[in-house]
């Protein structure tokens, strides 16, 4: 047999998918591409999160504050709240999100061969999440929540075709502070059933991201996830995401991180609220103990990588001009997550993560405007 | 009476708008910012142009060459060919657009009064234009295209909603040179019935884009604008728009220009395409010979604003970095037209069209990143 059964899998899997694509929409992805992709022997990271479409506006601090918006976090909005606050906010610019999206985005962009699992809807946002991730060759072959067209009452506005592709609004304030609100959309509907366990077990790492444990159902598909890759001695990597997230979410955290998490992503104050001491040792302490490798970043301070054995400081990357935080640490944790399925040492590791960081920080949005791969060559 | 019969008509217009918006789509604009919207007691300018979205990337000149994209112009496409243009592309950011829409944004942001006129489909790229340019307090009241609902047939996919809102696919070339493929779907629908009267004869200015040609229909839409105008006793401006447009529309556009047009805004090839010759001089005498103003922009020369009295040359405004020539002309004509409809002398509304312009190409997209206003002042 020339292909391992994992491979088999996916090329049924591929295969069924891209059928029923073209089938009745053909225009919804590239199959060429997705041919492409699957040809690849395995990932180097495959990734499990929120798909969201970012909305990208300036915003004033009164703004926030007249917006009752936590500065610098993520709130989650419901429909009402999202469409509220869209049509408050100034001109804004559509761009492909989603934290753990824009990670694996990152690492393609470098690069890496990677696979992304979420939802979005039938809709335009929905095929301009898709698109953005293919053009990148990234493997997405979760099947959009359909339009519902038969069930339509006639006079039901709103709710006549269910959620729509989720967005996440990001208000830049002067200071280069970004604040999100989320609305999560079609991304709830995301469930264990949605995991590809054949992705998963090809993939050197699978990366999840916290805010998986907002929408209930994804909780199960990230638990579900999780034991797929214990069980196929694959890293399970995740990051905190967000200090709300860490705080709605602790024991939860916790008890995943002692059994299941090999490789930790968090800011210091995710790091801090995780194990609520204002120690940053302490808390690194206790990170390196419970799994085996911790990411602490720390914006223009850099970031601290530790290990049982080891703890590395790595410098952040100069900026000449920070325009925009949004994906600072989903990069940074793209940059690492290539050095480290690409066999480099943790400082190695970390360096790209702080040039990818400070690439993305330079201008609007979280995704790359270069080819990562040219400027980690020419640094 | 304390209101003309003009604003009694706009008055009118807007609340049976609104009534109908806020009974069917309440999320779909904000009636709020509408009613200020129509406070004002007149327009310093009216446009009426494609409704599009621009899905902006980058791409090498092997890209254009290999997909037939001719460099630098705007390309007509089809759905299936946009399409597939947009399967090939990298990934890509979504902004609004359409030629003369940027340019009521750009009054907008200046602090000008402006409508504007266009045709989106009810969806959600729609929606993005429509929040897009309330968001910049432009009056924009055309109904979208409804979905279709009631005439689905079940085995037909792609036509089952008719055309989507139109979208623009620009490259964007290392040499910041921007390559359009435009796919117009909802904005072929755009007809002499969606010109509002009322708004045309309230405008100092009305403005068109030449683009508005290809559209059987919309051409109907601006004859019937150019008419209230004329009966009016406003002003009717003019954009060239593009070299082949110049060149599929030459006869109809020379007659327009010597029957109505007052204002006419070209770049160097445009009218050299209009009069077909390869000597400006000659070319801008014709212009001001048939109206009132001829405004030529040439890139990094600057432009020449002609009358049959005078003829000013303006400086192109410095740039550290152009990053982007999206929008160049449609800013340069924004802040012309903003200068020129509050009182200042050619020079000075050259001025003002050379900073907008400046700024546009200075990032990417068409759509100012600062208040144009602020900066303004600042120079």
């Amino acid at each position: 047999m020339i292909f391992p059964n994992p491979m088999l899998d996916i090329w049924r899997l591929a295969f069924g998918w891209l059928c029923r694509k073209l089938r009745r929409e053909s225009s919804f992805c590239n199959p060429l591409r997705m041919i492409m992709n699957m040809s690849s022997s395995s990932f180097d990271v495959c990734a499990i999160g929120n798909a969201l479409v970012d909305v990208i506006a300036n915003a004033s601090d009164e703004f926030l504050r007249d917006n009752k918006i936590a500065k610098g976090g993520m709130t989650l909005v419901d429909a009402e709240q999202a469409a509220t606050l869209y049509d408050r906010i100034g001109p804004a610019v559509e761009m492909s999100g989603g934290s753990a999206a824009n990670t694996v985005a990152g690492i393609a962009s470098l690069g890496g061969n990677t696979a992304f699992m979420g939802k979005v809807k039938a809709d335009q946002l929905g095929a301009i999440f898709r698109h953005d991730l293919h053009a990148q060759n990234v493997l997405f072959a979760t099947p959009p929540v359909p339009e519902r067209r038969h069930d339509v009452h006639p006079t039901t506005v709103d709710h006549r075709r269910g959620a729509p592709t989720g967005r996440c609004i990001i208000l830049v304030t002067p200071d280069a502070q970004r604040s999100m609100s989320t609305y999560l959309g079609a991304a709830v509907e995301f469930g264990a059933d949605d995991v590809q366990p054949e992705v998963v077990r090809a993939a050197q790492v699978t990366y999840l991201e916290g805010y998986l444990f907002d929408p209930p159902e994804a909780k199960n598909a990230f638990r579900h996830a999780a034991q797929i890759v214990r069980e196929s001695g694959r890293k399970l990597a995740l990051t905190l995401s967000d200090t709300f997230c860490v705080q709605r979410h602790r024991d939860e955290f916790l008890d995943l991180i002692r059994s299941d998490v090999d490789i930790l992503f968090a800011n210091q104050s995710e790091l801090l609220a995780l194990y609520e001491t204002d120690d940053l040792n302490a808390a690194i302490t206790a990170a390196r103990a419970a799994c085996e490798v911790c990411v602490t970043t720390r914006s223009e301070k850099g970031a601290i990588v530790a290990t049982a054995q080891q703890l590395v400081e790595v410098p952040a990357a100069p900026v000449a001009n920070v325009v925009d935080t949004t994906g600072a640490g989903d990069l940074f944790a793209a940059g690492f997550l290539f050095g480290y399925t690409h066999g480099k040492d943790l400082a190695e590791s970390g360096r790209i993560g702080a040039i990818a960081a400070a690439e993305i920080i330079s201008h609007f949005g979280p995704r790359s405007q270069v080819k990562l791969s040219d400027l980690i060559r020419q640094m």
